[in-house]
């Protein structure tokens, strides 16, 4: 194993790392005190970077051994550098449902309130790649997608009401420690921050409390990073 | 600790016992090998019961140490009857992230939905709590707040997407084996499964293999009560 794990990280334009994915990872490396050297890639340098070894982000380099996807990292990482509290640990069957639900309903929630907003903010050289990719996905314009937004918005915040009601209650979803329960919505919600002066959360909401308390663990790693918000 | 464990279960008229939060417990006794005395009680005869001691169902009775509140009585299962597969045991975290979706997601969703079929099968003894105390909760009459749930029910069918997503991959949402995090929203489809010939859940949704993947694991518990699909 290495002195530095290597994270390969999605990036836009002005070094900002957005990837919800990839923070989940940030985060876990962070809770097992590991030292991490980040590599940006734009979206379209990510094929020739992972080769014929892996195609998407995140992938982590420990001493020549790759994992790829972020919840196997997350186990990789469990298994490789045991620690006082588990990112996944025994508990995989509830915290993959935490998984589903931040796949299924955060991440889609957020996508379409900024995925304009995303395009702008990214390296002209990934313009067309993303233009094509998510007009097709979406079935129409970027604009359109995020278009009337303010509308959506409430149903947005109404969506989080798991994860306000269970902060409301505890400090991390995770109980008294945060673990990758917290960090997977966690990702989610930092993605919006870094690419997007569209507000999400309202300054009282019991999520903001919570992603404050979580961005606050590990100083210099979310903290350390330019947010609108 | 008794030789059979007396747990208060909410029951309408015929003895249909619907209450979701009981079928939790109903799970989870059978999940843990446990003999169980059921003793069926109408709403208004809750308090009568209980006396000083407890006001709401599920309560257990285990050996006259009483446990109340279906949370607490799966951790007071795990700690008095350890097994080989808890039901919550170190994911109590992320499994109360699966309890805060089942109470602020899905039994929302299922209310809205069955509450005037709920109210016509009580018990003609409870008609006037169960009117007067959920028409105050809702600010309107039972059958208003029931009707047009016709073009309510694809939107409750795509709130369930966490759990499709995730039985989809695995066979419970615990993983291989079934516990807490599959008897919680369990326990919120019995509910309308024994109250209302409304369907919720279209046959071929993978939430409904998984439903009834969970109901036949314990013969003559849920799959012994009449239900109307």
């Amino acid at each position: 194993m290495a002195d530095v794990i290597t994270l390969y990280d999605l990036t836009a334009a002005n070094d900002r790392r957005f990837s919800p994915f990839c923070w989940r990872i940030r985060m876990a490396l962070a809770h097992k005190g590991l030292d991490v050297a980040l590599k940006p890639l734009r979206f379209t340098e990510i094929p020739a970077a992972g080769g014929d070894s892996w195609s998407t982000v995140p992938t982590i380099d420990d001493g020549g051994k790759i994992v790829t996807d972020s919840w196997r990292i997350a186990r990789y990482l469990d298994e490789t550098y045991p620690g006082p509290v588990p990112l996944i640990g025994e508990s995989a069957g509830a915290i993959s449902f935490v998984n589903h639900w931040t796949n299924t309903v955060l991440h889609p929630g957020v996508i379409t309130l900024i995925l304009s907003d995303i395009f702008e903010k990214l390296d002209p050289v990934d313009h067309a790649y993303f233009r094509e990719s998510r007009e097709k996905r979406f079935g129409n314009r970027l604009e359109e997608v995020q278009f009337g937004r303010e509308e959506r918005l409430e149903g947005f915040r109404r969506s989080l009401q798991p994860l306000r009601s269970i902060v409301s209650e505890q400090p991390f979803v995770g109980g008294e420690h945060a673990d990758f329960a917290d960090y997977l919505p966690f990702g989610g919600l930092m993605w919006p921050r870094v690419m997007s002066d569209f507000r999400l959360i309202e300054p009282d909401d019991p999520v903001e409390a919570w992603f404050l308390r979580v961005a606050a663990l590990y100083p210099g790693v979310a903290d350390g990073v330019p947010r609108f918000y």
